[in-house]
Formats: C-alpha cells, sequence, structure tokens
C-alpha cells in the first residue's frame, strides 16, 4: 500500500454507512414479514376500528344518563335490549335507556359510553341500577380512535415487530412491501486455518471465525452464505472475493490479524475493478487492522483473524452498516443496561475500547466484571454477557463507576 | 364451570411450567444451529487451542532471557528464524535466542512468551535488541488455556449465539444435538372476527391476534401454525381444538374476552379427553381472563381477546412455558432498562399491573412516559417501547420514581 491511511475513530467509520444504499424491495404476506424491514410508508386506509366498540362487559349508554350516579343514588335505567357480538345493533338506543353490551361489541347509535357491569344491579329483565356515573366514550374506542384514514401508521425503514404485523393486519393488509433479506459472503483467509471437521495437527486451528460472524448475520436476519478457507496467496483471495461480489450484498474477509497479511488483503481489494478502500486501521480496541473498502456498490470489510476482535467488529461496526443495507431507518439501536464496575479498568486516550464483561445481580443492581482471559480466547465471549465501553476520552473506568454495558 | 377457581399471582402461574417437557432432540448442521438450544451437554474432545499460540505480532523468546530489559538496558537476542504460520516449527529455541512470530503462530518448543514487535528493534538479520521484558506466557495463549480436554464447555439447555456455535466449530463438532423447535397452534374465536382480506362491515374486526401471536412465536424462533378463526360454537372450537393439538406442541386460543365467550372457552378444554384445568384467571392487568389448561402433555392457552392484552399475556406468561419447552436451561431472561417515570401511575394492590411505556433519553438517564390510549388499541403497542412493572404490593408507583421497563 501506498497511499497513507490516518486511523480513524468508530464515529467516522459510522458515518460511511450513509455510502451504501438499502436492498431493493419486494412483496411477501404478513405472515412471512416478521424481522423484516418495510419498504414503503404504510397509510391508513380507513378508520380503525370503524366503528364505536365498548372495552367493557357492562351496558351500553348514554353518559349524560349516568351523570351524579352513585352507590346511595343510582341512576335507574329501562333495559333497550342486547347487542350481539359481530352485528350492527338492529336499534338505535332511546334518552334513559340502556342495552347489555359485551367487550368487543359496537354501541347502537345514541350510546357513547360503557358502564362496567360490576357498578350496576339488573332489577329485572327490563331494568337496571346504575352506581357509578360514567364520561362520554369511557370505556368505548371510538371509530377513528386507533388511526385515521389517510395516517401514516408505519413508515418505511420500520422493524416489524409483532405488532406492527397486527397494525397491517388490522388495516387489512395481507401483503407487505419490504426490503429484500441481504446475503452476505463470508471468506476466511490463513494458511493456519482448517476446515472444522478436520483435525489440526499443531500449528493450525478450525475456522471458528465463519461461523461466529455468520451467527451474527443471522441474529440481524439477513443471509449469510460461506466461501470457505482461502490460504494466504493474492490470486486465490482475488478470485473468491470477486465471486462473493458478484452474488452477494456485502462481504466478510476474516483473518489477517498480523500486519503482513493485513497489508495482502488491502492489495488486493485495492487491485479490484471500481473499489476503493474507505477505512484502513480503526482507533478502536479490540479491532485497530479493520478495513472496509467501496466495491461499486458492495462494502467488503477485513476483519481482524482473532476470534473476539471479529464478533466485536462485527457487533459495534458492521451490524450498523447491515442494518443501513437491510433498509432500517436508523440502526437498530444497541441495548445498554446500567451497571457497576467491579475493578479498576485501564484505557488509552483517543482509542475506543470494549471490554468483555459478565454481569450478576449485586445488592444495588448489576455488577459488571471484566472477563479474564486473553482476546483469542473464544470461551471469553461465551462467558461474557455483555461489552463495557469506553470512549476516546476516557484513561479507564475506576471500580464502582456506574457504566452502561451493551448486552451482547 | 363446576369447579371454584382461586385466581393466581403470576409467580404460581409461572410456577406450573414444570408441569411441561421440552421436546425431543435432533441433529443439525452447525452453520444451522443459531438461535437453537444445546439438547446435550458439550464436552471437550481434546484441549484447545491444542498448542501455545502468539497473541501479537514479535518475537518468540523464553521470558527468562528477557527479565531485566529496558529502554537504557535492552537484552540482546539472536534471531534462530523465522516461523510461519500453520506449521509447526522445525527447531527448538536455544536459551538466549528468539524466532519471529506472527500472530496466531505456533511457539517452538523453548518458547514461553511472545515479545511485541513494538518493543523490539532488529540490529541485523541475526540479532535483535529487547527493550521490555515479558513474563512467562505473555503474549500467549496455552495449549489447553481455551478449555481442557473433557471440560463441559457447553450445557444442555444453552441457548445458541454466535460465540456457542464458534465454540463449538473450534471443537471439531459439525453438528449439534438440539431440541426440535417446537410448533404452536393460533386459533382465533370469535363472532366479530373476520379473515383480515375481508371489509369488515360495522361490528366486525380483522384477526389481528392470529398475527401478532405468530409473531411472538416467530422471536422465540418457534414456529406458528395458524388453524384460522372460529366462531362462538363449542362443537367447532373443539374440532378445532382437537386437531391443533393433535400437530401442535402447544396450542393459543385467543378471543373471548367476554365472560359468556371465557366460560364457554374453560367448557370446551374441560370436555376434551386427559385434560385439566391449571389456571382459570390471574391477577395480573392486563391479562386478568388467562386461561390454562393441560391437554395430555400440551398446554392450552385461552388468552384475551382484546389485542393488548393478548400481546401483554404472551410475553410476559406464555413465553416462558415455550422457553420450558424449547428446552432452555431457564427461561430467556426479560431486558429490563432503568428509566424514570414521568407521571403517577395508579395501580391496584394484589395485582400485578403491566403498562405500556415510551422510552426516551432525559438529563439524568431515560425516562418513561405512560402511553396514553385504551388497551384496546393496537397503536398504544406499535408506540410503546416497553412495559413498566408493577408488583403486587405496591398501590402504584409515583412519578420521578427509577423502575426497571422492560424491553418489548
Amino acid at each position: 500500500m501506498s497511499h497513507f491511511f490516518k486511523v480513524k475513530t468508530l464515529d467516522e467509520v459510522l458515518a460511511l454507512r450513509q455510502q451504501f444504499l438499502p436492498t431493493d424491495f419486494e412483496t411477501v404476506d404478513i405472515s412471512a414479514s416478521f424481522s423484516r424491514i418495510l419498504a414503503k410508508d404504510l397509510t391508513a386506509p380507513r378508520d380503525l376500528p370503524g366503528f364505536r366498540r365498548a372495552t367493557m362487559d357492562g351496558f351500553a349508554v348514554n353518559a349524560a344518563a349516568t351523570f351524579g350516579a352513585s352507590e346511595s343514588t343510582p341512576a335507574w335505567l329501562e333495559i333497550q335490549g342486547s347487542i350481539s357480538m359481530g352485528r350492527v345493533p338492529d336499534f338505535e338506543l332511546a334518552p334513559g335507556r340502556a342495552a347489555r353490551i359485551a367487550t368487543g361489541g359496537m354501541l347502537p347509535r345514541g350510546a357513547d359510553a360503557v358502564v362496567m357491569v360490576e357498578h350496576t344491579q339488573t332489577i329485572d329483565d327490563t331494568s337496571v341500577e346504575i352506581y357509578k356515573s360514567v364520561a362520554p366514550l369511557q370505556h368505548v374506542i371510538d371509530a377513528d380512535e386507533d388511526f385515521r384514514s389517510g395516517d401514516v401508521v408505519l413508515p418505511a425503514g420500520t422493524f416489524i415487530r409483532p405488532q406492527e404485523a397486527g397494525l397491517a393486519a388490522g388495516m387489512g393488509f395481507s401483503t407487505l412491501s419490504v426490503h429484500r433479506v441481504p446475503t452476505v459472503g463470508i471468506i476466511s483467509t490463513g494458511d493456519e486455518i482448517i476446515p472444522i471437521d478436520q483435525e489440526p495437527s499443531p500449528g493450525r486451528i478450525r475456522d471458528i471465525n465463519s461461523y461466529t460472524l455468520s451467527g451474527f448475520v443471522h441474529e440481524a436476519h439477513a443471509t449469510a452464505v460461506r466461501y470457505g478457507i482461502t490460504k494466504d496467496d493474492p490470486d486465490r483471495l482475488r478470485a473468491v472475493c470477486e465471486k462473493a461480489l458478484a452474488r452477494t450484498d456485502m462481504v466478510l474477509i476474516s483473518g489477517g490479524s498480523s500486519v503482513g497479511t493485513r497489508d495482502f488483503t488491502v492489495e488486493v481489494l485495492s487491485a479490484l475493478p471500481d473499489t476503493r478502500i474507505l477505512v484502513h486501521g480503526m482507533s478502536v480496541s479490540p479491532g485497530k487492522p479493520t478495513i472496509l473498502a467501496k466495491s461499486g456498490s458492495t462494502p467488503v470489510w477485513g476483519l481482524p483473524g482473532q476470534v473476539v476482535s471479529a464478533m466485536v467488529v462485527m457487533k459495534m461496526v458492521v451490524m450498523p452498516f447491515l442494518n443501513r443495507i437491510q433498509g432500517y431507518g436508523a440502526p437498530r439501536p444497541l441495548v445498554r443496561v446500567p451497571a457497576k464496575l467491579t475493578r479498576n479498568v485501564a484505557s488509552a486516550q483517543g482509542r475506543r475500547d470494549f471490554i468483555r464483561v459478565t454481569l450478576t445481580d449485586g445488592p444495588d443492581g448489576l455488577a459488571a466484571k471484566p472477563v479474564l482471559g486473553k482476546s483469542g480466547l473464544i470461551r471469553t465471549m461465551v462467558h461474557a454477557d455483555g461489552l463495557l465501553d469506553i470512549k476516546e476520552n476516557l484513561e479507564g473506568l475506576e471500580k464502582n463507576t456506574w457504566t452502561r454495558v451493551i448486552l451482547l
């Protein structure tokens, strides 16, 4: 590499997301829309629920007829009839009358509230005493109270949780326009890496990164495609890179944590057609040797080979880019929980540090305890519950500091 | 129903999980094991990484040869050779010598530590000065430091995250024994409920619950099977219940939030062969009319028909049972974040209340603001970020109280 690259901060790297575009969209059945990203604004085609609806079992009334009613001075109302579920009442409620109604039933015209059955006493088949007054629209959902025709109920870029699918179902959308699920190509490099079904001779280790990285892609509801292991050979790496670029929306190359191999990945990427190196080193630990290139419109990452570093960079740096490509309006927020540090943790000023911690219940909340063990050990990620986030302007965090831990 | 049922607390209901058993197990490829539950303990077949490995680029040394080295009094070592990645070194390091090594390389016999390249200066091809002493095993992962042969590395009941799959890959497991993914049958009942692709006449509403409940099943990585909408007719409900029971691991019946329909669901369930009602009413709001039956070995739930109530009961009550059937060692913990209440919230003593709130960044942390709008409104769940949890012994929570909000 002849170019000079300044090491970038995490925020500088994350700002490069804007250089990449979301996938195109497709139409899916609503029952297949969970965890997808809405590609177009969803607009209410009409009012929801569309009619005035009881939210309690009791009596539909005109609220005014109950004003002043109490235990000692009940209001006496004549029962005009019963309302069947799922039917339009075949009568209009006359002033001073009441109609039996169940939760979900449609109020008859003339009624604007429901008295809970607990606050009534039927005297006989034709009359009821009311022991508590109700306000207009009390225990009622009005016709346009959930949504009004023409409202944007879900903007493009929304992640579809159960409630968003339910809302769309309630509006009558049986299909939704969502972004295509991106595919992520995963390549492992390194002369010392062997497939997991082989017995490693001393000096070799199995390909762990292809699986951990696939796992994060799966967690993000995207599709991982593994392109196997490539030896430290520029021609082979170039060939597999081109293959992955032709078929996927993002490429991850893991390995090359040593200086020589790292340069070699940058060299291969630089030589690809229509490709620019955007990041060559970050002031993030672990994760310093991370590389990001833009090849055509596709992001290509060079991730550290160490298993823990690769996972931390994947979670903290690559995921927001994947979210961007998935079509999220904003990256999925990280879940952070406050916890109290059990010991001093050192850091370097100017470097963003992510430290693995366990979280345990303590007397005054969660206690965050740094996980002992070196960063090449996958065990430390299995034991970790979260990541301590130490910003660039700090030289560390002191024991008993309250801090917000990112959940893993 | 002739039996008398005492309304149960949430904890009493959750304790009934023990009456149900996890699904059987199957073997899957490790790349298909994400978000599955391990069915058998995973034991290390040998030490990991299996050899002494460098975690930094630099020089492999015998630590003792560096003792006392500093900037002003460097140690001088003869370079014995270079170590190739993925190869067993073909020499033993002689005392007082050093060998070039890259991260991930195997240390030669005779070496027990690595000096970082930053703390060295090569004098010529055959000698190097060391400016910082290292301790034995510094910048090295020892042969059995990740796992020792015979260790239980992952116990049965573990949810497989990226790091657990990576760990298993590192051990050479290309398949894993996991619990079968449970299927959950979903039935909507109610004369007023219509399929989502129909235009509701006044008094009718679309079947939202089938979709929200499917969404939660999807979130739990289980499989939802929708059995459509059944009218309030005992024979039909019984028939569809029996069909679902024959094919799924758990059945959810939503609807019947009015007193009459609720009794009718209990009646149908009680009349099924080999079926016992375990819960008929909970001191939980929303969710009071919840029913749980055990039919053969299968849990059958009667959930409230109101969309919000059905979702809250699904999240807070049904999910731990689903986790049990999935084979989790313990239910997936709920994610709770501390937040400060923006206003007083009333509750009733003896009742567990779950109140929808939005979470926004405030000056001293998150602010939890109760979502206005009635509990029949799906919109309120779309806007909500979490649930306020008000325990049975409280009559409410005061404005400015710090509380732990359950994320939705």
